[in-house]
């Protein structure tokens, strides 16, 4: 067998999205490239002798009682200018948000040193989070998008980079907006070929996103251009995709059509598209969705705030959609996907029984309407994965070794465990009480990045 | 001016319900008995000797750059017994979860030992989410119930205790209830005694609270009986109040009225009641509360998961309740304040907005419902001070000095602090960004705990 070290301990992932497989005390074989080449149980007959093997050659990892893998966090919707205002100013509507506080923050970009600055922090922020695997909106900017994905390389991050489109001469403000259609659409095309070239040399990879911030931001001319970029080298594609009300009724003035139907014209609804929050969609949307393999980044923290509504996303499970979870930095308070895979349940919680207490019971939810903790832990791994079209999220051969090590003994005081709590229980505890503290290392593609 | 320990660092602190004082660089006066006799700011003139004075006689305590004083939580609804089963089980109904999971673990701390080493941990775990004062159910064990309360008094913390009582026949399963209502008053009176016993002792405080479970679990006679004892002994009173839909049908079954009405005819709401949840109170059972003094132990998390809608905070503080926060150990998944004031902020925006996306937006929330992250802070600690009608939960003199040191450059990364973030957003974001390992020391009654 082809491997190059052996990690030993215990690990969760998904197998299906309602359903963890616990891989008691197994040994992860992952190869020269950072892939897993097999998974071995004990008992069976290679196991000894290879255990054996990797520790007398000192390529041995091995998990201490009460640390357990986790396949990295998959973060499909992350505005990485935002983070030096994560947590603050959630008081304002989205457009409002935008204009007064996002722009000027986004515009400050064009200086690289503030760029690396802030992007730095953030990917050790996310790595330290859990991580491994990030879609990241940058800014206008040509030279720190570049940055930013330069930084995900160096620190050994999947990056997914995608350089803003917002060229609508009215829709943005003066200071902060591509100069023209053209000038946006040739930054992308230069842009997606310097990151392809990037990315040759990164063992994780690292790639180009097509980006159109939103519809109401671009005009016609670019967002067929992107349409048209998407489809010439085959990348990735993100944008918001009907996220409140405010937006969903401006696409609908504008092209009569619901965003999803409005972005699908332009070419941009694909294989390898990312929608972030996609909470009104309708059916002839989901359809769309369905049918071109485009996923929805669904972000219950910052559609509390931003989305006046809970996206529905047992229906979209159910109906087969890609779904996977994002922060929505900054919008999005925090830049944890644990957190996310909380509210994720919660907000699904709520969805399903309603809020107001004024109306009746049977007047005030959606039927059917939860998720699990285990749906949401799917959604935040290999749903993150499907959505990506990347082989990430799974503890599984075939699987990039992606996988954060949490560790129930760190903290003052640790987790309690008593003998009564078998691995179920404790799965459970972790995802609903873990915090960075308790992430003690971190692997990409086989490499240690934490 | 009488003091013993000077603590110099900036201080956040609420003034009123949407309004917090920032204290720079204040000298924080504590007196041997543990109370804020002073706070003194730069420019005035005792600063300078006092400071030096302090610094001289080795009574100084100071915070380092990017330390922060904040008033310790105020933790309003804890089912201690429950802490082993934190962040699991979430997807049952709550009559279910009782049954089935919690009466059987609470059955167990007939087991002191079992008791011990529970509530240690939890206690420990409490402070180290910076909660300093905690309003505990335990089980109906008057010996388990009576330890909790010494290890609140050994750890420093102030710990509000009470032996539940859920004595009815048919509501209870046979395990797991009082014998009979003489025993359950019983009981409960010797353990309000004990309890005061050893409260003269602790410099904090610990206090018995009177508590019966819920209405459903408890006869006519052993409701009519605490009810006598609140009075006879001036203690506190705890219970549930209009959870949730199950609930307030059964109690409006039985009384023919709500929770709130029968609750009061038992003499069970009084100036030091906290009634939590109390998410379907209408006009009446407010104004009940207010002509009483009863305060809303307010508890976001679990009630998203087991009270069937949203309490509307921002009406029962506008209408001059008192309302403060709880984090429903273990019907909600964090011992955290801060995780509940951050869901206290995304479940108002909730209600605001509502959740289903296919209905209408004007069919679909309530109105001016949202809460400030201001507001939620206020009802983390002052709000819970007023709950309990005890000097806690604000700096300023006349108030016990319970503070938590929150450390943003604790962390790895720590926060990012960049030089155009003023000390309004370091608050915010220590309040939508802190997690315990941020909590770098925690202070009750002027004593160091952590």
């Amino acid at each position: 067998m082809n491997w190059q070290t052996i990690f030993k301990g215990t690990g969760f992932t998904s197998i299906s999205p309602d359903a963890i497989e616990i891989l008691k005390d197994s040994l992860f074989c992952v190869d020269g490239k950072g892939m897993i080449a097999k998974i071995l149980q004990p008992g069976e007959k290679e196991y000894s002798p290879l255990l054996s093997q990797a520790a007398r050659e000192n390529r041995l990892v091995e998990l201490k009682p009460h640390q357990y893998f986790l396949p990295g966090f998959v973060d499909l919707h992350i505005h990485a200018p935002q983070w030096p205002q994560i947590g603050t100013a959630l008081d304002l509507p989205l457009n409002e948000w935008l204009n007064s506080c996002t722009f000027p923050l986004e515009a400050r970009y064009e200086d690289t040193e503030y760029a690396r600055q802030v992007y730095t922090h953030l990917v050790d922020t996310l790595i330290a989070n859990g991580t491994t695997t990030a879609l990241y909106f940058a800014t206008i900017h040509k030279e720190s998008s570049y940055l930013l994905a330069e930084i995900c390389a160096e620190k050994g991050q999947r990056g997914l980079v995608g350089k803003v489109v917002m060229d609508h001469q009215e829709e943005n403000p003066d200071f902060y907006r591509d100069a023209s259609p053209e000038e946006a659409l040739a930054d992308t095309e230069e842009f997606i070929q310097q990151v392809q070239e990037l990315g040759k040399t990164v063992p994780q990879g690292v790639y180009p996103v097509v980006t159109p911030r939103f519809i109401p931001s671009c005009s016609d001319e670019a967002l067929a251009g992107l349409g048209r970029l998407a489809a010439k080298y085959n990348v990735h594609v993100q944008s918001h995709c009907s996220e409140g009300d405010w937006e969903h009724n401006f696409v609908r003035k504008r092209f009569g059509k619901n965003d999803a139907a409005a972005l699908n014209d332009f070419g941009l609804l694909r294989e390898k598209s990312v929608m972030a929050h996609s909470v009104l969609l309708d059916r002839d949307d989901r359809a769309l969705f369905k049918k071109t393999g485009t996923a929805v980044a669904h972000c219950p923290l910052s559609n509390a705030y931003f989305a006046n509504c809970v996206a529905p996303i047992k229906e979209y499970m159910s109906e087969g959609l890609e779904v996977g979870l994002g922060t929505d930095i900054s919008a999005g308070y925090s830049p944890g996907i644990l957190q996310n895979i909380r509210q994720a349940v919660t907000s699904s919680r709520m969805l399903e029984d309603g809020t107001d207490p004024s109306r009746s019971p049977e007047d005030r939810g959606r039927r059917d309407s939860r998720i699990t903790l285990k749906e949401a832990f799917y959604l935040a791994t290999a749903g993150g994965g499907e959505a990506l079209s990347l082989p990430v999220g799974k503890l599984a051969p075939g699987y990039a070794f992606d996988a954060q090590v949490v560790d129930m003994t760190a903290g003052n005081p640790p987790f309690l465990i008593l003998p009564e709590m078998d691995r179920d229980i404790l799965f459970q505890k972790v995802l609903f009480g873990a915090d960075p503290e308790h992430i003690r290392s971190v692997y990409i593609q086989g490499r240690k990045v934490l």
